[in-house]
């Protein structure tokens, strides 16, 4: 366990606590405190440099920096790891004044919600076990009492465990005259209970002695791009593994709609249903082997992925799901043996797939409302899961509505000049300084950037906004006096990094067309939102928290999400984030029967909206073709700010 | 339809009445006129002149005839097919008088229940039926109306046919997106009914435009040596097509016990599973290009057979059937899919396995009780299936106690010295001149005789017995004159046929070893009812009926089993036939579910005795090892007969 330490940045007078071993650079971004720093935190620049003025950071010595700049304390930002409380100073060479430090960007705000677990589940009379494991010492059979081997497990597991309405699986009926008698006639049996009380149990496996403090899930979510396993302990319900790879898919088409082309083909369903198993069974061998467990010993597992996803793993032709009117082929499917399915799991294992509402709101979706508990409450939220596809849900106990919106890939890079998805070299944080319009880059990996990713690209387009170097379109002001903003070619674009501070060799830049694609992307999105609650007869003024889900949601900066207007403006307190929310629900219905029982009621009462069907949508959607908001009003704390920004800016020197 | 025509036969002055194209020495056994004939009607022997004094027969004329002969109307009866009525006389060469002529052999005896069909399921309130059809025409999705392919297909269920509870299998998932486009929406969909009502109705599956009157259902019967199959039209109940095949499996041991050793070898359980599935596809395949349908339209297939074949058929290792204390592995298997065990039908297909009680009264025995609807009556049932095992079930509908016999092979031809399944060139009829001991032997298939089927046996060993030639020992009377019966290496025989009129080239006989194996044989079975009967405080006069079930039990003469003791003493009205009861069965469930639903209820009512185990089985044994029982009283009937035919005996020339 790390420890946490105090930092305190002067002159802005800025206290932050973080991890140990943590960059000063992350850290002070994380504190509102721009540092110029344009090589991602690859020490190239030089340009990060900070005074500790009291404790200890490792590194951050390079040959940037003097001897005498060494013994007075400067270090490299982005090299230096916290060892300590520090006191640290920026060197603002620039004259600025107090309201100048104050208009920093404000800290990033994300958060996280806390999973639920086994706890969470028994307290809120939510844990019922989808499968459980028994042990018995039965008699041995005589002559006098040569019943079958069946029916003395079934007998016992009656008369001594109380089991009624048991169904027997064949696979259990061909391993059990072997098992009972290498085992002395002790053994474990393990039930897959019924989703429905009064159905019947199965007995779905049988194991030698007594192992019934094994018992493990697997879960999984099937992404386009990624896919997630957890191993999940069914007794603790811990996670005891988990990994991630990409779709193998890919290999035939980057995006859903040239897998289902690809799909179409002849052969294609065949092999993209061969390939993502394959990249299942190489993920389920990878946790099996983390967690020192059998194969023999996984129960069950539980699947979610959007609806293209879900029918390519299930074999199931999508091609009507890219057609008008876009028509998927079910809604639900039934539980399915996991080897019959391709799957490398012992043959007792059922797989549980989430259901699909339409074409595009997908199991992925579904899964996330029932993991993120949000089908359970009063309050009335907003689901949003935000990649290609932007899925958004609202409602609560009583009804759901959902939509896609066709927001584009500008969120995972795509459209974007220098767009790409949050890997390695991505610059996912930015802030600027006010007078020079010098940039903070922060990338993944902290080497030097490649490019842009989509909280990084939110950030980004916030802060030039927030700052006045782009007005409410998003056009440059031409006015600005600054090397990194420029025309080339007639395209106005600000450099966020030189050539030589990147991976790249190239100028990384942020063009008015980026700018573009993301005002669509977001005015896409929140227009679907609109729309959905126009539709139920409701405004935003009405919602009571928004939950983020996706990859991309647990990095977004909130308040910079609701200054471009891609979030509805609320209190950031009630936004939470739950990563990824398939994987989430694919987990709980892992842990609990009440989660599979519940999820086809849920799914049916998810009134899915087709936005270009919707009358209202086209209006909301040019209404959001700017920065928050055409509507203003619909953004009353940011326009507050905006206006103090703007007349301090004033005051602090350059008129805008 | 073939004309039945009345024969009358003189002297005897008997008439019986037979199907067009019958020969005429099948005529007179069947009306229990003796002619002397050897040969099993090749013609070869020329001993089986007649007379026909008025009408037609085909055939008949052989050179054994002189012209003179032919003029005069002699026929031969092995060779003369009936076209008309006929007067028929038979040249008695031996001054025998009237009351021999009485004491020629009784008719035979057999008779056949009519089996159960749709129209007595629905009069008797059993009709429930186990997969329907439905026909659809569904309106085309629309951008208004873009909902998931099979919530269209279940809503309209639900809403033009009040279909509730429905679940879609995943191989109609996989199909319907094509099927419905394809069919322009109008689509047939097959249900298969929960069992339990209350329970689910799966969708298994669609197919494009009406097809509800095209619905089938395969049954099969797995027997050690044979398997049958019917294919059953689930609208009319009529049986379309039936073949029969042997079981591959003999080519790894005859018996079952053999069969068992070789799935205790590696692969060996494999390999007996993949031939038996073999023959099971050849049999499908036959009877569907019989029937003139296409796989895709059979919609069920169930299945019977003993422990041993169902868990050889399921992949079961057998192992523990064969040894103390005899434990098999499971009574009830769950629905199964066809393809999964390798059947060559529709993946929608679910096989249906009857269950076992033991591991010697198994789920043809099962199929038996169920198919005679023995469980639904008052009447106290004996229910007996001969084979190499005889089993046993007595009871009504409120209780049913069974036992496997270890009967022997003697019924199947084994231990005999020219004893042979009931195939062609197998003596199965046989009368006997009470002066001169000449047989009249009639072999399946008319050809020459090659041995004697277990049917023939009984008839042959009860002849000899009522005619004074063997006595209760089974001993031959050592001081008959004629060359039949002779003593060959210190061994007492009769020969049934000489030499040059076998298709062996040797003489078949009948030796006292032979006898007295068929005694052992009969005395296992009926010792196991006497036995089953005192357990459950019973005696034989309690008995209401018997039915006789096996492909022995077809062709066996009912006085001559009771002559020699094999059947208790009964009205022979009271006994019925229902043939291959474990195919019967089979068929019965594959038309209603009433029969799936009960079968596990009574399975569970079918107490086993194993007969070893009880007290009183070894003195029932012993006392039953005398032609008809030690106790003669418990053959009253047979008493009196044999009482009055050995004074008329002795009235009739020949001192006894």
């Amino acid at each position: 366990m790390k420890d946490t330490f105090k930092i305190k940045f002067f002159p802005h007078n800025k206290e932050i606590a973080v991890k140990e071993g943590e960059t000063l650079i992350r850290a002070a971004m994380e504190a509102g405190v721009h540092i110029n720093a344009s090589c991602g935190g690859e020490g190239v620049c030089g340009k990060c440099r900070v005074i500790i003025e009291s404790g200890d950071v490792e590194g951050g010595i390079t040959e940037k920096l003097s001897q005498k700049d060494r013994e007075a304390g400067y270090r490299q930002a982005c090299l230096s790891l916290v060892k300590s409380d520090l006191i640290v100073r920026i060197p603002v060479e620039s004259s600025i004044d107090a309201s100048v430090l104050n208009m920093q960007s404000t800290p990033r705000c994300t958060a996280r919600i806390k999973e639920m677990n086994l706890e969470d589940l028994k307290d809120k009379g939510l844990f019922l076990p989808p499968v459980e494991k028994k042990y018995l010492e039965l008699p041995l059979p005589t002559a006098q009492d040569n019943l079958p081997d069946v029916s003395r497990l079934v007998g016992y597991l009656k008369l001594e465990h109380g089991e009624h309405r048991l169904v027997v699986d064949l696979s259990v009926i061909q391993k059990i005259p072997d098992i009972l008698r290498e085992a002395d006639f002790k053994i474990t049996a393990t039930l897959a209970r019924p989703v429905h009380p009064g159905r019947k149990t199965h007995i779905i496996n049988i194991q030698p002695g007594d192992t019934t403090h094994r018992n493990y899930a697997i879960a999984m979510d099937i992404g386009t791009t990624t896919i997630y396993g957890q191993l999940i302990d069914l007794i603790t319900g811990d996670v005891l593994a988990q990994f991630g790879d990409f779709n193998a898919q890919i290999s035939y088409g980057e995006d859903v709609i040239s897998r289902i082309m690809f799909a179409e083909k002849p052969g294609g369903l065949e092999k993209l249903q061969e390939v993502v198993i394959g990249v299942i069974n190489k993920l389920i061998q990878k946790m099996v082997k983390k967690a020192r467990i059998d194969l023999d010993e996984i129960s069950t597992i539980t699947l979610a992925g959007n609806t293209t996803m879900t029918q390519l793993l299930l074999k199931v032709n999508p091609r009507n799901i890219r057609r008008s009117p876009y028509v998927p082929t079910s809604s639900i499917y039934p539980p399915l043996k996991a080897v019959h399915l391709g799957m490398a799991l012992g043959d007792h294992v059922t797989a549980l797939v989430y259901p699909q509402v339409s074409s595009y709101v997908g199991g992925d979706i579904v899964a996330g409302v029932m993991g993120s508990g949000m089908y359970l409450t009063e309050e009335l939220t907003l689901y949003m899961d935000i990649g290609t596809n932007a899925e958004i849900v609202i409602g609560n106990k009583d009804w759901l509505a959902c939509a896609a919106c066709s927001a584009g890939p500008a969120f995972e890079g795509g459209g974007i000049t220098f767009g790409m998805r949050a890997t390695k070299g991505a610059i996912e944080d930015f802030s600027m300084d006010l007078l020079t319009l010098e940039p903070m880059n922060i990338t993944i990996g902290n080497v030097r950037p490649k490019g842009i990713c989509g909280s990084g690209l939110i950030i980004m387009v916030a802060t030039l906004f927030e700052l006045g170097v782009i007005d409410n379109l998003g056009k440059f002001d031409r006015n600005l006096q600054t090397p990194r903003i420029r025309q080339i070619d007639g395209i106005w674009e600000y450099v966020v990094a030189w050539a030589a501070e990147t991976q790249i060799d190239r100028d990384v830049v942020l063009s008015e067309p980026d700018i573009d694609n993301l005002i669509r992307a977001k005015g896409a999105i929140f227009s679907g939102c609109m729309t959905l609650l126009e539709e139920v007869g409701l405004t935003v003024k009405d919602l009571d928290r928004i939950i983020l889900a996706g990859g991309f949601g647990s990095y977004v900066d909130l308040e910079k999400a609701m200054t471009i207007g891609l979030l509805p403006e609320m209190d950031p307190a009630r936004v939470t984030f739950i990563g990824n929310g398939s994987l989430m629900g694919a987990k709980m219905s892992a842990l609990t029967n009440r989660i599979r029982r519940d999820v086809v009621e849920v799914t049916k009462k998810m009134t899915n909206f087709e936005l270009s069907e919707t009358h209202s949508y086209m209006d909301n959607y040019v209404a959001a073709l700017f920065l928050p908001h055409t509507d203003m009003n619909q953004f009353p704390k940011i326009k507050a700010r905006l206006e103090a920004r703007r007349s301090g800016r004033k005051t602090g020197g350059r008129d805008l």
